[in-house]
């Protein structure tokens, strides 16, 4: 791995982002229709690489469902305002209209409001009663708190998602959670993350997790490289979970899933993401601005509520189609928000390639 | 070839576009008179090494003539309008004054109109007619649907075009098209293209085509990059592309040339394609500013009518001077954009260089 | 340290701004609440690694106290307003509605007023009652010439402070200051700055001081790059800085103090310095936006007044909220600008490390 | 020199401009007072290594003599309006008025005047006349023509420049310059340029010139490398140039000032422009922002106006003070504009430097 040297003793590496790279068609191509897009997740089958983010500005249980029906699998926030309101869709109806100088500190009051554990098992039970696969995400702070509930509410896949989630989590409080030991034990399959390193995906990949989300500071609404510094160029952190992933498959034989998170807002991101070795994508932007989402044109992460550090802003997602026609298309512009799959469908069809993990071989290359 | 680790187990290479480059001006100078700026190509000889992109807004009947007669070759569209319509210029009308908002839908369904065969070989003749040489595009999908008439029309070169063309494309169909047979058997010398790099361009010149076009997502106009990741910085491109035609020419004595296509709006991008080793260049939305144009003061390309992905704008194309203006000058304005090939030629003769195939031996500089 | 070569025989080094590096999280995190940000100095302990600037748009004796009580470190410029007038307020009002065009001209002019010592001494005096460190700056011009009121007043700690200050200063003039005498026979400890290099940095370490100042044209407000072409990206310098410190720690077992100066604006900019080798961080333009700050919502270096030779910009610092809120929040805005502390704490949480000495270990990537 | 791989067979090198890099104090300062700024040329002597531009936006009889006095070298466009009308100060009064869309246009019309020997040599005598040393510029395409008439003008030192000079110029016209007999059989002294390169430079300073004008694509009013795609970053070429000085100076004995020209709009960047290793600068922009400036207020480049392929703008220089202010302060305003060479001075002392020559060992760091 070649050395940058920031100065005297610090050394660095270089990264690069998804907007860094672009792919390079093979000497191959091959018919758009023969390409097969569909993610096998702990024994579910998707049939697109899609998972929708835990932002409540996308997944309510009826858009679930919704993503669900079209192919994806989506992520309900169990810290969101579904499970600390009854009725949310008075609170998105205010969010929708927030004027940007107070936005930040009125979703840091309406997100004060106490999460209910009967809410969340009943969001659950609401999705799950459509017969789709129900997915949602609890922050590792809540994760012990909020376990049981989410057992008896009988979800498919746990999300457990924060900023920066490791393996290792040093704690003088009385019992911090033990990810190894949790997911070991707990009943139900957890994707876990976000993560940005080949350490930190490999350790993460070896708490039994079925997936890893990566990306740190990477969503196209959050602020976190500015607020505390943190980050990881995207393309870089993807490969460098492939590589992890690689290793981990070689121990123990296990293929932990790799899900890149954030910051992709045009099926080029997503191909490229793919290129660069993820399974999966987690995007929510770009979704919000689908009709169905229930974020009222408006599109916010959970970190932009956060009480004393918020990390993330409250971005117009203006209306380009049905969930159906962002996704699968067709698409009526040119700026590549719309046919987010057909998209890859079709640059993995110019590159010649099959299925998602034949397009990890893609030729990627850095432009200036 | 230095290797770029994106991440871990996943290599690239930095790829640099012609904005990243500079010509070094050598230690020789020359006389402009003295400098010859002829492109031969299968016997047939052109004064200029200018290859007009096959866009409707570029190329007409009438104006493939003119550019003929200006030295250049213009490919004709023959998916385009010229060839769907019996009298295009109501349609280039609406489109000339279609608002940014509806543009693409409405080319979208402008394009739906098919292709009609009698037509095609009318354009052909048309042109013909003139006693230039005539040169049109076809799409690979569509080309051995409309090889024949196409011979019957006697055209003198066929261009089969599209964002990427292989010589190697897979398809569960049953009769898709295979490039190096269709080459082989047919009548008329085939320029081929889109490729982006050394072993796409290889095999492509392997087909037994004249010449191959080298370009992906490089088009001013054109969004591959953002709806599909896919793009290759054209300076390195071009340069690889020259590569596989030094080592197609040891292994079987033939010269295929490498076009330089799109991406290129002054003089002095010109000057850089061919230092890097183009023998000539593609161009479209420049001429789209010259008097004589069909487009209306438009430019866009045939993908932007893509019925479900489309991967192009419509874009304002000022008028800057009659087409004898726009390619030999001269010019009054000092940004490049018009006497494009009196720039060439300048560029040529500061660095001391007699001939295209000279100009490859430039020293370029990467600047930051 | 790999070199590059700028051009025949001149050969350079790539260096690294805080923006152009990011922090990657490692695979542990901890508890924010087990993170400690205390900072030692020559006996002092502070509560925050933070130095604020001698401008007189931060820092005055009122203020001053307010940051020493909130656990920092701030420094009154000897040679600002306060030294100069009898009551300064009146002339900060000026400042506060100063219209641009003139205000290089008319600092200049409010600049040219005499500095007095009986009001340095009154001044270190004021801050001195409240029982808080006391810390002032003076230039290497003047050191001399005010060194006995400054000790007479019974400052705490010296900051001798320059665009450029080093170890071996040429002159022909009589007694131009010798840093390394003057120090070492001096009675109050000093900090000594700028300096932005390996060398620099060891040179001033060895003459005795207690920290130095790395940053030469790095404050948001200053233009020292383009007035004079002076500069050395942050990063770099910083991590040259701190190998300085390593060496002079081994050469002889004393400790110097690495004070990044400048050029942070954010809780993110603030944990990048420290990552890169930072003991504490010195900031004014962030503090500027407190509502205690003396500078009327306008931030300036002192180098904006020089006489003959301006560097730097009477720039507008709207108010973000309290020095309390600045420095610890809560924040209610996501930019980063507010709780800049707290930011460090959870940046330096989510890596896992539980002190400034050990967050230099963290690791950083270079991002496009 | 480390090779960049553009692409397959075209190797490359990265250059630097000098916006690119910054120069790094080194452990050492000097009092301003004790530095030298004066350049030696040919037995003349010069305060400042001061050339202005042959522009006639700056440079008039009568700027002339002033920029001598304050200790700088003008250079007199003898193909400007100074020698095409007896009367210019109407033609600099339209120019000064001319709307943007219409001034390349009658630029051309203006230049299109013959010029006349009998202005040259007035011009020529009209500065010698006031006692100070008289510099003026011919092209290489005009030399032999009005070579004697400058020689009966008593001219001191000839400037031969143009986009790109070199010393082979092949030419199939019967009498060409060549510039090695040229020079050799020359009265006057002559500087020449442009040139960029290693071997550019090192043969011209072959044949006989007392300096080379470095510098190809550089003024901030020039488009050649939009218009010709020609042009070398500036840092690179200058350290080029010193190492063709250092060759040649080895070869010879004879040492060949290195001039940097265009794009220095700082104090900055002249001390960046001497670090990298020029003995003096040639500037134009800048001073078109004095009083004395004779252009209105305006300023253009000769090649701004070239009758087929202009390759400059006519871009505004508002008033930045007299002459002597511009030159040597002092400033009110800290944009770097004014006091370019007080500014010198200070960097030089910063530096530790007490001399041109001494600068050219500065470090420099290449920035992100």
């Amino acid at each position: 791995m070649p050395d940058i040297e920031i100065g005297s003793g610090k050394s660095s590496r270089r990264g690069y982002g998804l907007g860094d790279v672009a792919i390079v068609p093979s000497r191959r191509t091959r018919d758009p229709e023969d390409v097969d897009l569909s993610f096998v997740l702990d024994g579910f089958t998707f049939q697109l690489p899609l998972v929708a983010a835990a932002s409540d500005a996308v997944v309510s249980p009826r858009s679930a469902v919704e993503i669900a029906r079209l192919g994806g699998l989506a992520v309900l926030n169990l810290e969101g305002l579904w499970t600390r309101y009854e009725d949310p869709e008075v609170v998105l109806d205010e969010i929708g209209s927030l004027p940007a100088a107070v936005a930040t500190a009125r979703l840091q009051e309406l997100y004060a409001e106490p999460v209910r554990e009967e809410l969340i098992k009943q969001r659950i039970r609401q999705i799950g009663d459509s017969g789709v696969v129900t997915c949602a995400a609890l922050s590792p702070q809540r994760t012990v708190q909020f376990a049981k509930a989410v057992v008896e509410a009988e979800l498919d896949l746990l999300v457990i998602q924060g900023t920066v989630v490791s393996a290792e989590h040093v704690s003088r409080r009385p019992e911090p959670l033990n990810l190894k030991r949790f997911i070991r034990e707990y009943d139900i399959p957890v994707i876990v993350g976000g993560c940005a390193s080949y350490p930190a995906a490999l350790h993460l990949m070896r708490t039994g997790a079925v997936a890893v989300l990566v990306g740190v500071g990477t969503g196209s609404a959050s602020t976190t490289w500015d607020v505390l510094g943190l980050g990881a160029p995207h393309a870089t952190a993807i490969a460098d979970a492939a590589g992890a992933r690689s290793r981990h498959l070689e121990e123990t034989g296990v293929y932990v899933h790799v899900i890149a998170d954030g910051g992709m807002s045009t099926g080029g991101d997503i191909a490229k993401a793919i290129a660069c070795g993820a399974d999966a994508v987690m995007i929510g932007a770009p979704l919000a601005a689908a009709e169905e989402a229930p974020g009222r044109r408006r599109y916010w992460e959970m970190a932009a509520a956060h009480p004393s550090l918020p990390r993330g802003s409250l971005v117009e997602a203006p209306l380009r189609g049905t969930l159906a026609e962002v996704l699968c298309g067709p698409a009526h512009d040119s700026d590549g928000a719309v046919n987010l799959f057909g998209a890859l469908r079709a640059a993995m069809a110019m590159c010649g390639y099959a299925s998602v993990k034949e397009m990890h071989k893609a030729d990627v290359t850095v432009a200036g």
